[in-house]
């Protein structure tokens, strides 16, 4: 399968004669063939063009096309076989066994959004039957679901090149909430969204639907992503990458003369809380288990464990030992791109020379300039440090995480109110420990998108019960997740029907429940008919 | 019952020394007493800071104090009695009857979120039970619920100053959500606001509630109020009334270091579509109808018919002179303030100046300066004009709507596409009309929140099917609805709790489920407990 280097453009691959970049292998540091051409402001604007008249079929299809069409981006991927995983290792320097678990996350994430879709009932349906007895005044018949939002850019992350990237989580959200979808490529993997996006073209056509529901934009950074946020085709947004890039998205989204929703998921440290019991009865277990986490696809995930919180004592401190220990016999990692590994070094930098911060070990071997490599660290500093300097509250991307040790309860608490938002915070605790962790819960549900028990944040289940947002700066609307099924509800809004006739209104809406959907009917839920 | 003309800061009656301002009565020209007091932004800061302190108290409450709290507020603003009704009655020039159903409608609303809140799946808790031997990895136990956002603070509207002001549907969907809220007062109604704000104080302390649960602010206009939207402490903002003050909430909210969610509902002129049959058989009704709506409350609803559009004929010429002569025998009425009756000729002004509109009736009687008057008027132009003339679509808040005659079918379909989003759409017409309407329905589901048939939009029922929103610039937020049970989802964002052991569990996500909620256990929706 031959790389063309090209934008899909509305089903159309893009022209050349704009900038050209090629990819790098991190792992190698060369640099790989063909040549990739920037798409030109015009070739974006008759792509979202494409997609705001494609929107206007595609929502009116049923929710079986939907569903089929997700199903069928899964199998097109799946029959891209060995192509795409070396391909997307050359890019990436991911190993081979993380790439095959994340394609089988992808293409079963994109047959769950099908069934959610199948079954229909996410529309939130309402219906208030009319009461024209009604004193004063009779009650209109009145009717409401969820409707697609419009077409929704897609910016994908360097992270996760097949699960968050061309036919992630948001595109197949978007795609099963009813919008058509422009993705701007990420330039760290470039041939990997194109075998991708030829998979959905595929898909789109095999489907019988217009070429304007999906089109993959090869672009040069800030402008063109600017210009598609701009857009007045554009309904949505959906993002995932740095707080520096998220926040410019935001705010170019918020000064458009008609706002839309940015949906970005940006930074977070990911604190974990070691109880005392847990210290004492498996401090070296925790030790393992944390070093595990936080160096997990050399510690690029957006959930690395990036604080670490105790109280002082000989079970911290022999916790500490073990830790170090366990950093020490690590492997440095090829990082994603040198841009990546040198902001880990850079923003590692910024913490570790905070006065008062010791590096408590680091890697003994050497990290390989040539493969990119991070050098697993660990550093330690104490919580009245942590109150007194913002800049311990950086987010160092890449396999290295600080531990904070508290005097007390109460500089541990001021620690967590001192945090900001974040995806996720841990507990690690016996049940005696968590017995009195009440009040601690009770702080972190402010602070935080997911709480665990007795686990490590970095695995993230693609489930209806997910929850992968948070409060601020974590992501820009800490009211929805961009991972697991009700990331769908972000392309949505509800539109009211008074007083239709059945055969105007929506299937969803009719008496007779002819999707067999569970509605809310005069307050109550259920499945049944309309009497 | 004497009023104090001073704010209601967490429970305590606010400093004097500020600004003095005093209501006017727009029937009358006349001043009201007593003097009122703007709060200083030492007071607002804390009246916020006490709101932050007492979320924590609140948001821990069962739903059941929650309940009460919103019924209370109900008894204690009954309790009121005529003393309420006649203040609201000097300071909005609005009739005793209408203010009598503005009363129960806000009594209503505060019983109906008791009933949502009491019944408790509103949450939308999900459970994806633990699979400890799934390949290639288990699943962990997780558990997601919606949990309040934080304090809010709501912008009460001039033209509802009951069921959108102090205890109205923002208030009552915030504190339903678990939410505190501080309530910046209109500067139309101050004496109504202090009354109604006594009753929400009283409940608040007849529940055992902390008294920062809710504030009152009487304050100078924007700079308390971007300070509001700017305040750390604040989680949300609820808004109603122009586009421009809406916008500058927007932005100051967006500009934050730490961006919230701005509810803003600003503009609609809310299009009426007279399909031929209709006019053909109901002209003369038609237009007492349309005349009844849009010359309601003083023409002073969100959802008054602005824009009507029909197709050129010999029944739109026989409706125009139905119009006309009961525009012509319409009464002149009182406006809510002299500012909105004088924006309301400018913006007039701007509409029927516009080359190619006509005039085609105004009310026969003078108004009277003296008592606020605004007078009834319709203007006609036709569909070319209103196409070239984004004037002709300026919002007149107030008795005046534009009728626009289209020479066809696509002309008709062109002024759809060019309107801009819209709380409600309206459609007149036969059975046969609405027969070939589907893509008429189509585009109008694109521009608005509400779509009816054969009625009149001005009546917004508070169920849970409304849904009073709509794309920009009718509201920031066309996700939302802020009229209806619907309207407490603003104020709440998700958690998920992962491997929780139950007793650390909220209520809501335990395995009994002791709340009898609907769940989404393992993807099915159900209210049986956890086996």
């Amino acid at each position: 399968m031959l790389l063309q280097g090209k934008s899909l453009l509305a089903g159309r691959t893009g022209a050349t004669g704009g900038t050209i970049f090629r990819a790098l292998n991190p792992a190698t540091s060369e640099t790989l063939a063909p040549d990739f051409h920037e798409a030109s402001l015009a070739e974006v604007d008759a792509a979202l063009q494409a997609a705001a008249a494609a929107f206007q079929d595609y929502r009116a299809r049923p929710a079986e096309t939907r569903a089929k069409l997700l199903e069928t981006i899964a199998t097109e991927i799946e029959a891209l076989g060995d192509t795409l995983l070396q391909r997307a290792q050359a890019e990436t320097g991911l190993p081979l066994a993380r790439l095959q678990g994340e394609r089988a996350r992808t293409c079963g994430q994109l047959r769950l959004f099908a069934q959610v879709v199948r079954e229909g009932s996410w529309v939130d349906a309402r219906i208030d039957p009319a009461l024209p007895d009604r004193q004063p005044l009779p009650r209109p018949d009145l009717r409401r679901m969820l409707i697609p939002l419009g077409p929704v850019v897609v910016f994908g992350s360097s992270n996760f090149p097949l699960a968050f990237s061309v036919a992630g989580g948001d595109t197949a959200s978007a795609l099963a909430a009813g919008c058509p979808v422009i993705v701007k490529a990420h330039r760290a993997h470039p041939g990997t969204a194109e075998l991708v996006g030829h998979a959905v073209v595929r898909a789109v056509a095999a489907c019988g639907l217009p070429a304007g529901l999906f089109s993959l934009v090869h672009g040069g950074g800030a402008s063109v992503g600017i210009a598609m946020v701009k857009h007045p085709a554009v309904a949505a947004v959906g993002f995932t990458g740095s707080h520096a890039a998220g926040r410019a998205l935001c705010d170019a989204a918020a000064a458009r003369p008609h706002p839309i929703p940015v949906f970005a998921e940006m930074s977070s440290l990911n604190p974990v809380f070691l109880l005392p019991g847990a210290l004492r009865e498996r401090g070296a277990a925790l030790a393992q288990g944390l070093l595990g986490s936080f160096t997990l696809g050399a510690g690029q995930f957006c959930t690395k464990p990036g604080l670490i919180f105790a109280l002082r004592g000989p079970d911290t401190d022999a916790f500490l030992q073990a830790l170090a220990a366990a950093v020490q016999g690590a492997a440095c990692a090829t990082m994603l791109t040198p841009g990546i590994q040198a902001a880990f070094v850079e923003n590692r930098t910024k913490v570790t020379t905070v006065p008062g911060v010791k590096i408590l070990a680091a890697a003994g071997a050497v990290p390989d300039a040539k493969k990119t490599q991070g050098q697993p660290s660990v550093a330690v500093t104490t919580g009245a440090n942590f109150l007194m300097n913002p800049a311990l509250a950086t987010e160092a991307f890449g396999p290295f995480t600080l531990v904070i040790t508290a005097a007390d309860a109460d500089e541990l608490a001021a620690c967590v109110r001192a945090l900001e938002g974040q995806l996720t915070a841990t507990l690690h605790g016996t049940a005696a420990d968590l017995a009195s962790a009440g009040p601690l819960v009770a702080l972190l549900e402010q602070k935080a998108g997911r709480l665990l028990v007795n686990g490590f944040p970095t695995g993230v289940e693609v489930s209806p019960a997910m929850n992968h947002g948070g409060p601020s700066p974590a992501t820009s609307d800490p009211r929805y997740t961009s991972v697991g099924t009700a990331a769908l509800l972000r392309f949505a809004r509800p539109v009211c029907y008074q007083n239709f006739p059945e055969a105007l209104l929506p299937v969803a809406l009719r008496n007779a429940n002819p999707l067999g959907l569970m509605r809310l009917v005069d307050g109550k839920l259920t499945r049944e008919p309309m009497a």
